[in-house]
């Protein structure tokens, strides 16, 4: 296999990705999130309903059938790939991040309470060029999601925010936090303006790379997918921490040096961040 | 999110799946197996090399690019699908299987000693319709693979597929095995010949639904991915259970009658499927 942007994890590797994620899964059902799961392909007709296709034209990666009729049964010996003039129709979408599936999956909903979700993604980012487990076009997110009053969204992101910051500091791994933008909010007068006055997007920078980030959705994702508060009728505000899983990897290897002594340092940092509440 | 083959779990059926294939994945550890991760997305050359696009065309999705000199910049409001004509070649597959990722990403490979691996894969199955948790696009398949000498294969099978005996009558489900054929033998005097003198796949059956497999490949996988002994120089032979998890959910379900028993009566039956060897 050896196709740019995609790489298996031998056990090692592995290993340290399940570790980390079961302590970013623990933070989130601390914190009272359902851990639920999310199929890896969504319809192009609700990724477009989310501006997916306006912000990240660039990064879309989309899932289609092969045309029967028009393929017929060509022999495939040694073919590298397929014309579009044999496809289909693309409808369903490979998705850029794990929350998107959150949002379509409770199109509808009326929350009595505030609430988190986590979710484990499997995401997809088409590059100019992929890194080692830096930059990947076939990668993991972990998400802690929290939809409700802009208050609970606020609560939210400080306080895994904090939790991150303990964290990284505890391995020893020196960090920056960055204001980043974020494309679902750069259109509009009112929306660019409170961007400005406001950050809606924060990245936990290691080694020059953004392993995690916390990302404050307002109400776009409650108003376009219709999820509002049962007492309010209001579209429910929306925020998350993303966990970008190979990178966590990427910098934790080139931290320790070995896959062995990271493992045992993460599972030491994680141990002592459980038992405080958030 | 309503697409036909595409579901969500939620917190209770999420949780089932993960005990259960916590379970399956301890089973190959317990026997020696490596747990590795695999990229959702393989290169379409090297499925081709496989005969998958032969074998599997109806069952086919290609993951590809939107090109964007041909959609330009058009509005996405209200879009439903992209049509072929504004897609790039397609030069990623989506695997139906979760065992193809383990033999390409051996490719090469010179095997010291018989081996086992195990991986969770997403796979994804176009069908004429989908139905529930039963029949899915998009959904969750647990491997453990024996790769080496015939022998080695052979005894994989048949110790698995004891422990999955053993383990369906620990939960009272009746089950019943029964031989299925693989199109990847179907073709050629000997192959064909082979399969009718002894089965290479017997699938385990519950209300009338396959939730696991045996499967034989002979030494297939090693020719096509020159994967050799590096004693002989053979290419090996490879050999497979799999598990295909939301099928698990399905029966587990409609058995017990709730999740919350579901996984009780599981965890019960894991815990003593363990400590036995294999």
């Amino acid at each position: 296999m050896s196709a740019p942007g995609l790489q298996a994890l031998a056990t090692d590797e592995a290993r340290l990705l399940r570790v980390l994620d079961r302590t970013f899964e623990g933070w989130g059902v601390d914190g009272g999130a359902e851990s639920m799961m999310m199929p890896v392909l969504l319809p192009v007709a609700d990724l477009a309903r989310l501006d997916f296709y306006d912000n990240f034209p660039h990064q879309a990666m989309l899932a289609v059938q092969l045309d029967l009729q028009k393929w017929d049964s060509r022999p495939t010996t040694g073919v590298q790939s397929f014309d579009p003039s044999v496809l289909e129709p693309a409808l369903l979408g490979l998705p850029s991040a794990a929350c998107f599936a959150v949002y379509l999956s409770m199109q509808g909903e009326r929350l009595t309470d505030n609430i988190r979700v986590t979710v484990l993604g499997n995401c997809f980012r088409r590059e100019e060029r992929y890194e080692g487990l830096r930059r990947l076009l076939s990668f993991r997110m972990r998400e802690i999601v929290a939809l409700g009053d802009k208050e609970h969204v606020d609560a939210h992101l400080a306080e895994y925010g904090n939790r991150i910051s303990a964290f990284l500091t505890a391995l020893g791994l020196p960090f920056e936090i960055q204001a980043a933008t974020d494309p679902f909010y750069d259109r509009g007068g009112q929306r660019a303006l409170l961007q400005k006055l406001s950050p809606v997007k924060q990245e936990f920078i290691v080694e020059d790379l953004a392993i995690a980030s916390m990302n404050i959705h307002r109400n776009f994702f409650g108003e376009r997918c219709d999820i509002r508060s049962a007492t309010t009728n209001s579209p429910v505000f929306t925020g998350c921490v993303a966990f970008g899983l190979e990178r966590w990897l990427s910098v934790l290897y080139s931290h320790f040096g070995d896959w062995a002594s990271a493992a045992a340092m993460v599972e030491k940092a994680a141990l002592a961040s459980f038992g405080k509440g958030i």
